[in-house]
């Protein structure tokens, strides 16, 4: 019987089930709701929004504990999300919650990250979702300062909702010292000096990827960029839709000119 | 020596080298400018704008003839993008095109596609970058009636261009009798009864992805979808920058309720 009062949470990460991050991530939404786990059954980074189509998938329900329920599923976290809303979970979550990712999804980041597309995937279908990311890569990283944030953050989601298409972007610096939280805009940026090249044992040529973020507007105080530079958490509303609507009004007053 | 007055077409898709809608999106470059094709070595549907960090990646170049160099990769999309960009090409695509697709990219299909991810990751790179999908998910898919509409498309973009962080993407009805072009808003709608469930014959439970599309505005006609029924090639200007803005000054208004 589920408890009406209690919201029921939906959680996935794309760092594997033994992450810092989603046990922390648990933590934090068990003692605000019925929480259930669906993740990936190993690591799956910068899979982006994709989705497992050439294969099946394969479902094992780990333990069942104080209001947790865990699985790990073959796939990637949006597979997770589409598992649980439309098999594994009884009725809608309230919400939608991926991470806490070990390593930032800001500015263009948010376009590689399993992470937010699992969000995504929360808004496409309805239920109000955030992702959250730590700015720290390392497997020991340490979340106890990150956590008030993400509870802040969940209990005026779940008190506010979001409006339908939205979900959070929220990215939190690897401090001790946090100055607060900033609604900020997707940084512009890209990253570059991308692959490394070498020679395998068989002296086959190969690339790797790497390289680092260049900012295209670090003095632009209203992006995620600049909050997080300077110790703040950083929470960017995104929208599923797409569309430049300003560009899309340049091509409309064009539309002659594209006939065939 | 390249020729100054042709432009350098950059060229991927995610349906693998053979597909039918590669060799007619070629067809149609190669006649305005020098082709360079990067594809996956095999069909990578629905993999989004997902790169490959935990393994390198391997290049085979194919051939080389009447101005189209062919490169097979073992990644994704956009692996195929940056490693063009960073390494196979020795100056800056003046275009990307993607596709064409077998089968449709419209309304939020563009979310898990990885003919679409191709096409933002140009965008992302400072390119013009175009994104073709044929409304047909057949082998022998039929390009003929699409082809007119790619090559007046691709001529515009490379005339005009395109602002820095927008990208189209096209979707063309699998017809012999098109309308037309329609610049249109991306529709709002999503995937729904996406899981059939099974046993295999190990006895264990799996989940396979399928469902249909569902339109929540399919009386709405300034979409992709009310184009693309109406026998329309739709156009749908689309930007890098996910930020909801109508949210963003909704939340601004409340920052200080979400300090810790």
């Amino acid at each position: 019987m589920k408890d009406k009062k209690r919201p029921l949470i939906l959680i996935t990460n794309d760092d594997g089930i033994k992450a810092g991050g989603l046990v922390a991530l648990v933590e934090v939404a068990k003692r605000i709701g019925d929480v259930v786990v669906v993740v990936p059954n190993e690591s799956y980074s910068a899979m982006s929004h994709a989705i497992t189509v050439k294969h099946p998938l394969y479902v094992k329900q780990i333990k069942q504990k104080k209001g947790v329920t865990l699985y790990k599923v073959s796939g990637t976290p949006v597979d997770c999300i589409k598992l649980a809303i439309n098999n594994l979970l009884n009725h809608t979550p309230d919400v939608v919650i991926s991470g806490i990712n070990h390593g930032s999804n800001s500015s263009v980041s948010i376009h590689y990250s399993g992470t937010m597309g699992a969000a995504r995937e929360g808004a496409i279908n309805g239920i109000p979702s955030v992702g959250f990311s730590l700015l720290s890569h390392s497997y020991d990283a340490d979340f106890t300062y990150a956590k008030p944030y993400v509870k802040k953050i969940l209990k005026h989601v779940l008190k506010n909702g979001l409006p339908q298409g939205t979900f959070l972007n929220v990215n939190i610096p690897d401090s001790s010292d946090l100055e607060g939280v900033q609604i900020c805009r997707q940084a512009r940026g890209k990253w570059v000096e991308e692959l490394i090249e070498r020679e395998d044992p068989r002296h086959r040529k190969y690339y790797w990827l790497t390289g680092y973020f260049k900012n295209f507007e670090p003095d632009a105080e209203d992006t995620d960029e600049y909050a997080l530079a300077h110790n703040y958490v950083s929470v960017v509303p995104c929208t599923i839709d797409t569309t430049d609507y300003q560009h899309y009004n340049i091509l409309k007053n064009i539309q002659d000119e594209l006939q065939v």
